[in-house]
């Protein structure tokens, strides 16, 4: 199986509770908030599935979302799951992407890709994996793209 | 004011309504589809705000979901506003970043970056641009990154 995997932005994702009161007061006039401060690094992600190995460029064929603070939500069919799978791997999605045991494909070459980005604890994240056809997607271990 | 915008992707964006049935049948075993194939585009982004210029890297002071379709939703404090504003502006959102007329803010260089990233009518989307300081956000004619 052909796979492409890419991981931005990751290796300071343990950042646990964080205060984040930076923008208050900088700059000047109409002093009006532009929202409130959280007192927990967000998480916000978009996870799709792209047909192709292409997935700049290629058709999203579904997209969902998740947050994962102050608790799990989203239109991921199965937010708690989801982000506790982040929780343990985020360092390492790639984990998440490994066949089942009991998983019989196919090696046809028909990819699809899937894509995690937004904000993990605070930090960007921009993940991408191409499995080599769906049934490679269907029996991967995690749950997380399973959208 | 000293600016980076960043977009991705969007060339194709006026994708329209689309039937997805790609996935449906490939590969082979275990035939249990991971998902649902909806009968739109999918729309659903994570609009974010980081501190200083450095999207990659920087520590992201706020983060929301937006969904576009069926209906507007998520985490953002206004989603159909925000949905209008990308209908009406997806292939240059730099449009939603300009001051407003009444705007009075100082040049101090204190940058804060805002992101747009996920998926946009079946596209990935990936939008950065950046404020001179909060003041030039707080002061943008879009609501899109007002989170």
């Amino acid at each position: 199986m052909r796979s492409i995997a890419r991981c931005l932005g990751l290796t300071s994702a343990a950042m646990g509770l964080t205060a984040l009161t930076a923008l208050a007061g900088s700059g000047a006039a109409d002093a009006a908030p532009s929202g409130a401060e959280t007192l927990y690094a967000p998480s916000a992600l978009v996870l799709s599935v792209t047909d192709g190995a292409d997935a700049d460029n290629g058709t999203v064929l579904r997209a969902v979302t998740l947050i994962c603070a102050p608790r799990p939500g989203g239109t991921h069919p199965s937010p708690a799951a989801a982000c506790a799978e982040l929780r343990a791997n985020a360092d390492q999605l790639d984990a998440l992407a490994q066949p089942r045991s009991d998983a019989a494909c196919t090696k046809e070459w028909r990819p699809v890709t899937v894509a995690a980005e937004g904000v993990w604890q605070g930090r960007r994240m921009s993940y991408t994996y191409t499995f080599a056809n769906s049934c490679g997607l269907r029996n991967s271990t995690g749950t997380l793209f399973t959208i």
